[in-house]
């Protein structure tokens, strides 16, 4: 099974999420906290605010963003004569056990922090921590990564068989309603484990890649993308230079949510309220060309590890084979450079629920 | 400063402490928990119990001792009728920000468990967790690690001056003084920490080496081995092999703790109870002869690090040098195989405190 992590950032998403999109969110979060987040109810039940991060990769991007919930916390308190109730805080950073903790602690956390750290390692699909301990959840870019590839679109006998491509856009509706059926499965989970999590009046605070409920499949930028890369790969195959069934089987395990799946799975589960839910669009320089090649080359730095392991590749930094994947797909994708500014609006979702 | 964990386990440490000391002293924490663990107090405020293991290095033995802690617990919720109420349980890893947790999570840690993990890094001298959020600390063989070396025992115009040996149990008393310091100021630090962390009635579990009070220091058999090894570095430097000035800088920063240092710390500190200080026999087979051999090889691979770094040795896996200090020292080592039993007894301190 291919793992979340292994499978880290693909290029539009290198580009639309993490720090850049942090940037622009940050905004959205301040806003948010300050109008949403009960600190009467909460100082009155407990003196540690409990913040998880979930996905927190080696840290980089999302200790930025846990200070500034710190940060933007602290200053709610004050603002509201709370200053001297001000509470201990506590991060506790998620992201599967194979993560790299370790730089986390001895690279990118400062050495002295106003906040309480832990690492939670496990899959966020399930329960991390124990019952009503967390105030603040927050995600950013993790909720669009599937468990795991839907099963159905690597059996040969089922009409949802991904045959030829490596993403759903371009791909029958089975295959799509697949990938939508496995991001509902994923959702659920995940709600499910922070309803129990969370304690009431708790906020969590989810960014995703994303379209806007009326584009077409057919019209997600990100899609392109991997449509760019599953077709040199098929070329490749074609030309007999990989085999064809290892293309047919590797498929990018991401989903680009709409607002609609985010309100269907908050309706299913019940126990949360939608206080926000915007499209928004991360991107700095809207107008500027995108630089394609820099984005191929982080992401084979990204997959490499994974697509080598796929398709049985050694030593895959110095693979004939791999340069001429990711050369092939640099020539495809270069002519993404100049997408319309359109395409790139709207491509980030961010959602806040309160645990009712 | 050289760091708790580089200098991890030395010979006759790695013989009375961890996974052997667990078995015995597994015993000794059962029946304290039974005694004197208020299940009744903690159900009615808490749905989650949390543990802190400090000093879990890479968890091989602490989560054999974790886990017997969370069984006994469970147990004496059902003998005292509140199966309905049993809690969930957390247990907070946790070391130094060097240490390898990556290890911990992917090796050390059963994929399935019955208990929630987080990784907490830090010094456990000083605050690593919220205001009242521990129920339950065990520290096992971490205590006596000072946090670090005594300043005056490195100065040559201190009276402490500590030339010609790595260790302060057959030094001048001024030596030997400034350990006890420095481990009063790290007690005192650790015990403050602590006070704030637990919540009223939790259980602290600590297990250091140990001497008993009437014991003097000439007699310790760990003082016994650090001036063996000393001797041979010492040797070395007469010969001019190495540099007398980095033997007389070298020092092993743990200190072996009497019942009455702790006593005296819990009195100094005020937020703790004394439940039960014991002083016991972690060695299983007392009458058998110690294998020095084996002892010599593991501190070899545990304090290699340290050593070569201290004498600025390259490549320690491969040096001459390295292999002629650890020879010597063998040789000297060996002597100690057949130690009289008495000397292996009342070497290890069981100290259960409660938060008042």
């Amino acid at each position: 099974m291919t793992t979340v992590l292994e499978v880290n950032l693909v290029i539009l998403e290198l580009r639309l999420c993490q720090r850049e999109a942090s940037i622009i969110v940050e905004a959205l979060i301040n806003e948010v906290i300050a109008e949403k987040l009960d600190i009467e109810n909460i100082s009155s039940t407990s003196n540690t605010i409990r913040i998880a991060d979930l996905g927190c990769a080696s840290g980089t991007n999302t200790i930025f963003a846990t200070q500034n919930i710190i940060e933007v916390v602290e200053k709610l308190y004050r603002s509201k004569g709370f200053e001297s109730k001000i509470p201990e805080f506590q991060v506790l950073f998620n992201d599967l056990p194979t993560n790299d903790f370790n730089t986390l602690f001895t690279s990118s956390l400062p050495s002295e922090n106003n906040y309480f750290v832990a690492a939670v390692p496990g899959s966020f699909h399930g329960r991390l921590f124990p019952e009503s301990s967390l105030h603040i959840v927050h995600c950013s870019c993790g909720l669009h990564w599937l468990s795991k590839v839907p099963e159905e679109i690597l059996n040969k006998d089922s009409p949802a068989w991904n045959k030829g491509k490596i993403y759903y856009t371009s791909a029958s509706d089975q295959v799509a309603d697949a990938y939508a059926s496995q991001f509902d499965r994923d959702v659920d989970n995940f709600l499910n484990a922070r309803a129990v999590e969370m304690v009431s009046g708790g906020l969590m605070l989810l960014l995703t890649i994303a379209a806007a409920d009326g584009v077409s499949r057919s019209e997600m930028p990100q899609g392109w993308v991997h449509d760019a890369f599953g077709s040199s790969l098929m070329d490749m195959a074609k030309e007999g230079l990989i085999s064809e069934a290892k293309v047919d089987s590797f498929n990018v395990p991401i989903y680009i949510v709409r607002p609609n799946d985010m309100v269907r799975a908050v309706e299913r589960n019940g126990c949360f309220s939608i206080e926000r839910m915007q499209l928004t669009d991360p991107l700095l320089k809207i107008d500027e060309p995108l630089d394609m090649h820099a984005s191929v080359t982080h992401t084979r730095a990204a997959l490499g590890g994974l697509i080598a392991k796929h398709f049985g590749i050694e030593k895959h930094f110095e693979s004939e084979i791999m340069d001429e994947m990711f050369d092939r797909f640099d020539k495809k994708a270069v002519v993404f450079s100049t997408m319309e500014p359109r395409y790139k609006k709207n491509i980030v979702l961010f959602v806040t629920l309160k645990r009712k």
